[in-house]
C-alpha cells in the first residue's frame, strides 16, 4: 500500500500531513519516526494525521521521535492550509478539532508558490504576575498558552546567549519551559528569540510569539495589534476585542505531494 | 508544471532523482538549493538529474548547496537503483555516464521494504607512497579515487578526534582531502570513520571505503574481497582480478515519490 502524505511548512517548521479520509490508518511512532527521519526516510519535524467526521476534522500531531504532541501555532497553519487545498472542508473560515481543543483557523488563497496566509485562533493567553530578575535591565513574567512560556525583556535579543541561559531556565521549571527573549523594535512591533523546550533554539515559535505579545500588552509596550520578528520570519498576533483571543497570522507554504510505500 | 522526484538513499546519504525523459529541462543551482533545504524544500544531501539518449543514461549531480558535483558510491548506488525501478535501463547489469566516465552497476531485485543490493564499479585506485607520521602507532598513505583521500591506520578509529584531526589535515591540503581512519576488525574486515571534506564526518563514504581497503590491501592487511564497517553499515569492497577496479556492493532503498509544484 502506497500513504500518501502532503509536506507542507510554516517558517521552516515543516510537516508531513496524512489525509485518512476513512479513519483507517492511525499513524502508530514508529512510523512517524521512518517517515520523519531526514536522511532515511522523508525527513519533517513532525507527522500530522487528519480524520474527517463528517462535520468536523480532527489532527493528530506526532513529534519526529514518536511522541504525541499538541498542536503548535506553525503546525496548526500547515493543518489549515492542507485542509484547504485537500478538499476536506471549504475555506476561508475553517475549525479543526485538536488535543488541546476546536481551533479556529483563516485560510488565504494560495499563490503559485504554495504560500499562503493563515490565520489561527490560539485561544486566550494567562500572563502571569511579574517576577524579579537579577538583572535591572530586564523584566520577566510566567505565560500560559495552554503550554507554559516564560517571556523575558531584554535590551537586545541579539545578544542573548540563548543556549546557556535557555538550559538554566529549564533546570529551574521542573517541567521545562519555553523561553522567549524580547525586546520592542518599533511602534506595536517585537523582536524575538525563542529557546523551546526539548528543541532549542527555533527559527520561529507561534505560541511563543503570542506569549511575547501578550506580556508586552500587559507591560503597555504595545496594542492590541503586534508584528512579532521571529528570526526565520514576522507573524501578526492579534488580540480580539470580544473576548480576548489571540489570533495569530503568518505564512503557510504547500511544498510537495510525497507517496511512500508502506508495509500493512 | 509538476516536478516528479524519486528519493532514495544508501547508508543515509539521500538523494532526489528527477528522470529527465526528453531531456528538457536542466536543473539549475537555485532549484537544487531550494528542493534539498530540509526544512522549506523536499530535503535531500543532492539533486541527481538523470538523461537518456537512447542507448545511454547521464546523471549530473548537484550538491544541497547547488554546486556540481562529481558522482559519490552513495549517489551512483542510489542512481542504479532509480534507473532500473524507473524503467530507463533493464537490469540487473547496466552502466551510466557520470562526470567522471561511465560507470558500471549490478542492481539486485528491490524487496517490498525498498531495498536492493547495487553493486558499482568505482575504477583503479592509485595508491600513494607511504607517508611518515609522528605518530609511531600509525601509518598513513594518500589514496587517488578520482577523489583526494588519505587513510591513516589506527588503533582504533573509535578514539580519534576526527573533527580537530580532520580539520588539521584539511590545512595540510590546500584542495582539501576526504580522511579514512581505519582499523583491521577481523579477517579481510576493516573498520572506518571518514571526514569528508566540505561535509565532515559522515555515516558511510564509499570512496571513502575503497580508499580504505586499498591501502590496506597495499599494506597486505586484507586480501580482494574486504568488508568495511562504516559507522551507518557495512560496505562490500571487491578488487576485480582481471584489471584491478574496483566495484562496491551496498545497499540502497527506494523511499518515495515526491510531486513538487514548480514555477518554469
Amino acid at each position: 500500500m502506497n500513504l500518501r502524505l502532503r509536506k507542507h511548512h510554516a517558517l521552516g517548521n515543516d510537516f508531513l500531513v496524512y489525509v485518512d479520509r476513512d479513519g483507517a490508518r492511525p499513524l502508530d511512532s514508529g512510523l512517524a519516526r521512518r517517515l520523519c527521519d531526514r536522511h532515511t526516510g522523508v525527513g519533517a519535524d513532525g507527522l500530522i494525521r487528519l480524520t474527517s467526521d463528517g462535520d468536523g476534522v480532527r489532527m493528530e500531531l506526532r513529534n519526529a521521535d514518536g511522541s504525541l504532541a499538541e498542536t503548535s501555532g506553525n503546525g496548526l497553519r500547515c493543518v489549515a492550509q492542507a485542509v484547504v487545498l485537500d478538499g476536506l472542508l471549504a475555506g476561508p473560515e475553517i475549525s479543526i478539532e485538536t488535543a488541546a481543543g476546536p481551533r479556529r483557523a483563516r485560510v488565504g488563497a494560495t499563490g503559485a508558490d504554495g504560500v499562503a496566509a493563515v490565520s489561527v485562533g490560539m485561544g486566550r493567553p494567562d500572563v502571569g504576575a511579574e517576577q524579579a530578575d537579577e538583572d535591572p535591565s530586564r523584566r520577566r513574567r510566567p505565560v500560559d498558552m495552554g503550554n507554559p512560556h516564560l517571556v523575558v525583556l531584554v535590551p537586545d535579543p541579539g545578544t542573548v546567549d540563548l543556549e546557556r541561559e535557555g538550559e538554566a531556565e529549564q533546570a529551574r521549571h521542573p517541567d521545562g519551559v519555553n523561553v522567549e527573549y524580547v525586546a520592542v523594535a518599533g511602534p506595536d512591533r517585537l523582536r524575538i528569540r525563542t529557546w523551546e523546550r526539548g528543541a532549542g533554539e527555533t527559527q520561529a515559535c507561534g505560541s511563543g510569539s503570542c506569549a511575547a505579545a501578550a506580556a508586552a500588552r500587559d507591560w503597555g509596550l504595545v496594542g492590541a495589534e503586534v508584528a512579532v520578528e521571529n528570526p526565520g520570519g514576522v507573524l501578526q498576533v492579534s488580540f480580539e476585542a470580544a473576548d480576548g483571543e489571540i489570533v495569530l497570522t503568518g505564512p503557510a507554504q504547500f511544498v510537495a505531494m510525497v507517496e511512500v510505500p508502506v508495509r500493512l
